[in-house]
């Protein structure tokens, strides 16, 4: 039976995607690809496969995720060998279960590859800790967005976020001054270091600043 | 100047290294390693390479955080080239901060590669997926080992733990009984769905229960 690859690409710089996502790529004859940075660095990895770009992106053209499913049954279907190469790290807002549950709705064989989530990266790039020993012996990965489908009231987000010693939010650079007003406004401390890294491991925004700094300046 | 490479060398799985950190280790002439799941699997990276051993274990022998970091400075001083390589990624329970400040401190470059953390090596074995979309929006990596020189009392990670909705805790085998009866105590459902993964992405146990049932007859 044939067997789909859901493989995370890592933040962004081909280097950080792992050697076996590099060698699945260059077995792979289809790979269905989100929007990622540096697609063209990618490339060399499996020049001769079929690469259809179903990227999400928060403007302009999105492709729906039932096409997604949809795409990766039909192509395996099919006999060929596909690679579904997804930013960062599959597990982590990957929405993994939805491509997951079809693969095996379809009778085809899974597996997972992981891969380097953008907050190690990011974390690598600042040359900071998540822990830091005696001081956070937790992180939190967070996302204050709200899916089309969910319920904006819900605030759980905010209740992990003040736990946790160490939070990194993940697709928040719209909402930045919010968050950081609703974080003052739920109890934390206002001279709370904020970092902002955009574009992990590659070109893009590197801010340190202060959480009261973020809640009246925004980004 | 020389530059000392912090690297991520993943969970276990020689091929779940970055391109990156297999590249550095090529070009390394000393490696300090942890104590790492596969060290010979890793070696073809760097096969005339020095390998010196300065892993960390629960039990047995231990090597000092002080003589790793005084090997590293070494080491690089006197003009090697030097790779780190750690379990996992650099910045999540890695101990970073310290081997930083030691290079920093001897006027040596640093550069920080992320690597797989062992959270999502576990979710891709399980092929579950860490966040879901409309039942989990934060996921939380937590330790509820308390080092030597840290104070016990403290208990973020059991808020935490109860805030998140998804809790990953590392580190926590030796304890998990215990650490599932303080979950139950501090109002986390009985019946909520536990995982115990050894040694992500490669051989070891893989369990599933409820939390009650790992309250009652641990692992």
């Amino acid at each position: 039976m044939a067997t789909v690859y859901l493989v995370g690409a890592g933040p962004g710089d081909p280097e950080l995607m792992t050697r076996k996502a590099w060698r699945l790529l260059g077995e792979a004859q289809v790979v269905l690809h989100d929007a990622l940075m540096d697609v063209d660095g990618m490339h060399a990895a499996a020049p001769h496969a079929i690469w259809v770009n179903v990227g999400k992106r928060c403007e302009g053209t999105s492709v729906d995720q039932a096409f997604i499913c949809r795409s990766l049954v039909g192509y395996a279907k099919r006999g060929l060998r596909v690679v579904r190469l997804k930013g960062g790290d599959p597990t982590v807002f990957g929405r993994l279960s939805e491509e997951l549950e079809a693969c095996r709705t379809a009778g085809l064989n899974v597996e997972v590859v992981p891969g380097v989530t953008s907050a190690c990266a990011a974390a690598a790039d600042l040359q900071a800790s998540l822990t830091l020993r005696g001081v956070s012996r937790s992180v939190a990965f967070v996302t204050p967005r709200v899916g089309r489908k969910e319920h904006a009231l819900d605030n759980e987000w905010l209740q992990v976020s003040l736990a946790a010693q160490t939070v990194v939010l993940y697709m928040a650079g719209k909402q930045a001054g919010r968050i950081a007003q609703e974080l003052i406004a739920g109890g934390k401390s206002v001279t709370t270091p904020v970092c902002v890294v955009e574009n992990a491991s590659s070109i893009g925004a590197r801010f340190r600043m202060s959480l009261s700094e973020l809640a009246r300046d925004g980004l």
